[in-house]
């Protein structure tokens, strides 16, 4: 079987085994305050040119949404999110499950936008019983998001304008982060993440890491704190250097853009045989997860060979499915889906 | 100002007062276990032909909805609710407070109906990966809803049948249960509910009493620890016994039937003034509360006169109100209500 | 039966239902902003010399010290409190429910002192795993305590002291506050509660009302939203102006310091009597609990006729209890135990 | 600087990380449900003794305390556990987190008796207001302990007795299982734990892994619904296999038990030095954490060449401080140390 259902079927990057393994025996003290640590948080905000940011690495992506969201609002506050969002759907109620209420705002490719989140305060505030509701306090996008979509530069300014003006905190899950900043017409860089955002995040799960995600916060004031909300959260890794030396690894001399770019190209050529077959896609994703809608007989006899992840059936006939590259991909097996997806529509 | 914009505008009827006056130096245990809950709870019981129900009384219907879905759920269960239920809208979040994610169902009208349950719950069930998302335990319906509509006795058994099957328990919250019951065409009395629900309660806040909401388990089973849940959440009321002296008094001769008819047919006027001028309504309410859609000249006007609650604006032109009746209300007010609307539209 | 066993045995003071009885049929809108509410506020910001203060009501304490914590605590805040107060031993862990843990100081006789605090939180601060504990952020102390204690001032300006070094926060619990007030060495009172506490309440409940405690903010910026919370912890009472209608009663002219002077001119006589006949105590009580150790056959002999809240059993031959007065006692109860107490112990 | 400060200083054992090694360019699902985790599955099985147990892995300790009791708790449940118990202190209240409360009973050595759970138990049962209390439901003991002592097997058998007789759950904090299974004098084996503990769970972060604690229910009912619970909590990692993997290197050749006992023939030697140098200890610690109360001049000195996790002050003369051996630990190292020891002592 070759899967293609997900980002993260393997383990992780040779270099990042490699280093793992070099420091293996180096006595350091735990929770995150080791050298390594240290220096994987300087090539971050140096990557992001944001010499003033607070940055905090985590296992995984769930951790990662509650108890940043969890850390940032007020018993009564809510998160503004699409329908679609993670922590909406896929996350077992982690956010509610710290008290908050997630207010789901329509979207048919995952994306919201600046009037949606305005529209949606501005109702609230001006409700004479709001009191009643939950006071949306903090936005939630993806970047990529779940449906592969991203939000350009100025789609993204105009919601840090109406965040500003209502007082929103904006937040940025970057759980596949890489795979944007190396989509084709992507003008969404680091630098911007961290001038846009009060807080995102660098996915390192799906891009070239065993796990880990390094939280970028705008500076120390925000992240006040966030140790305690991290142990609190159960997410304080004792042996914290192994979170620091893999992102040392994925950024001490830019793999984590060059393994991104890899598995964009075959996400790229994925996306084009597509094109030319003429098989329509749920969405149009310019990143690592393509979302093509597939006559069922083809779905069932690419099964035979191929993982993909299930996603939806959108009519008796068709069955959408969710395919995806990574740095692990390899071209071959890329290209031999290729074959199979052009000898199974030429049939 | 004459107020029409809530069923809790007034005290409560002078009957509970007096009662609560009688008793006012009895001295009682707190908490609820003196003698005046005990008769409450068997004349409860008596009405709804449910001698293995156990009875709790509790100030308020927030506190109510929260106290029994916090007590009846795992943590990683949700709550299947219309998106317009009041638990979903208009608690400040007080669900998610307790750590459970509110599932909203799409409704026009505050109802929703067995196959969306039995949608969600399957379309969970079915979807490989469940267990990344809340699992719905548990179904929140209004008996009237918020919109005032009400639930055939058919459609709460069709609901009610697929809660059986899908192991899932049936909540009616009955704030304003006492105008459901005394609505013209209703088909669903008290020991319906009591058969029909795992839990509902009868709510005394809207329908003559200070306050106070009598919620009925279907066994002790289901309400085995409650009262440590009902301390839990600040629920306890040192002087229980002020919920079982009103509702000995709303229950021991029949008050509690009396009064909501009396404001039902208050509603039937208005909603037959309403029909008869044309006034469009936004929901097709055959309870207390009436939802009509004034053209704005003759919101403005009358509102120098009267109070209503703004519900919304449907378009530019037009505001749509809740008027509500109650016990309190005078049919002098009514009246004049009528004229003063017949006078406007005349114009 | 005679009952002693605690403050809310009765309804309230007949002058507070005189006034609930008159307004009874007012129309006021709900939720705490009508014209009694209003007023209310301002008898009791001017009792307590604080015009810039922030008044809000509940309807019981354990609901209001949840909801007071909740809004003033980040999630890995803790409260500081004896180990004896009402929140760490007799709210069903409602405090724990908002995520909060209670760190326990040892104490006596329900007071801590402001060494104790200091201590705590200078531990605390100089661990340098501090960031794997729970940091102490709020003081809860009761004036009176649990076990009829009262503080003096001299006491409370020194925890003053060293919340304001260690940036804590310091709230009182006041569910019997007048009591404590018309104590007869006392020398805290209102204004002086007021000045020295971020927040304290003034208890309703067990001093003259239905129920009822009036929560005192020191200023605005303190209980910021703090009506988002009482929503969200149920604590919203739709007819909220039944507790501005009690607190008017209880303070337009003075009824509280009235009848908490009448209960404690009771409780010393129980006291001078317990003295006289040389019954030891459990807690030197200068409030309306008082706390004899009861030879166990003087104890099975009264409670015939008089129920006292059973405390402990010191040892196989002794019981305690605890013996409440309050402004429903009758002199002419307590001379009769009294009379009973002296004939029991002659024997 | 050589540390001894914890068992948490270096990676992983090198056949743990030479399986993860071999497995990386494996392509397997996510989420633990691999053929790795069910490998692992059954060898834990096996070495339990424990068939119908179900295995589940998690990555650090904190989360695994939380999850589990949060798990298995109802709302107003609380925790019996020692006062030192790791989730009473060291884990920011991430038990408070989920709503309870940890219900602290006295303990000199980290260690309570079947007495204190007993008496705690009955004392809250016989309470006639035990509804305004936490009830305790479940007993949280580590073995070893934080203090590094341990239970002998009849001290457990007669835990698992009152708790069976109270209906109280047992959860044995097994994060240091394998230094306590190995221990000198040790009776409490991996069947024992698996057949008087509801639940327990056997740590690999301090014993040879990078990460990752199996946690052992006794059968699939207790363990229901639990992956939900693992996914709300932010415990369930996408890349699943890595504990697989790793407990597969742990277990499938008895590695686990061979690295534990080297670990412990050190400890043993730092022990026995100790007591031949009449240097007093905090506990008497018959696993790897040894607490050495030394004179301040000799800490100062051996400070300059050793790290030790500082432990308290038990006079203004001396320090205690903890020393940790693990699997990584050198011989050559614990020579020094001993020979530094003896010659400082010697002066």
């Amino acid at each position: 079987m070759i899967r293609f259902e997900s980002d993260y079927l393997e383990g992780a990057h040779p270099r990042v085994l490699e280093k793992l393994t070099q420091t293996n025996f180096e006595q350091t003290p735990g929770y995150g305050v080791d050298t390594h640590c240290e220096r994987a948080r300087e090539l971050i905000k140096k990557a992001c040119e944001a010499p003033d940011a607070s940055v905090h690495f985590l296992v995984g992506g769930t951790q990662t949404n509650t108890t940043v969201i969890a850390s940032l609002l007020k018993p009564y506050e809510g998160v503004l999110a699409p329908v679609s969002g993670h922590i909406n759907v896929h996350e077992t109620g982690s956010v509610e499950a710290t008290g908050h209420k997630v207010l789901g705002l329509e979207s048919d490719d995952g994306k919201i936008t600046a009037k949606q989140i305005d529209d949606a305060y501005t109702a609230h505030i001006n409700d004479s019983t709001h009191e009643h509701m939950v006071k949306p306090a903090l936005v939630y996008i993806s970047q990529p998001t779940e449906n592969g979509t991203l939000y350009t530069k100025s789609e993204l300014e105009a919601i840090r304008c109406v965040c500003d003006k209502n007082s929103l905190l904006l937040f940025v899950d970057g759980a596949r982060c890489g795979y944007g900043l190396k989509s084709e017409n992507n003008d969404v860089f680091l630098p911007d993440l961290a001038r846009l955002c009060d807080v995102f995040y660098i996915g390192g799960t799906k891009v070239g890491a065993l796990f880990g995600e390094a939280i970028v916060f705008k500076n120390e004031e925000l992240a006040r704190d966030f140790r305690y909300m991290i142990k609190r959260h159960g997410g304080m890794l004792a042996k914290g250097r192994l979170l620091g030396v893999q992102f040392e690894a994925l950024f001490e001399d830019g793999l984590y853009f060059e393994i991104s770019e890899y598995a964009m190209k075959l996400a790229l050529k994925i996306k084009k045989t597509l094109c030319e077959l003429n098989i329509p896609t749920l969405f149009d994703s310019p990143s690592n997860q393509q979302f093509p809608i597939l006559p069922n007989d083809i779905y069932k006899k690419l099964s035979e060979k191929y993982s993909f992840s299930f996603w939806c059936a959108p009519d008796s006939e068709h069955t959408a499915v969710r395919i995806c590259t990574s740095w692990a991909t390899t071209e071959e097996n890329v290209d031999m889906l290729i074959a199979d997806l052009k000898r199974e529509i030429a049939k």
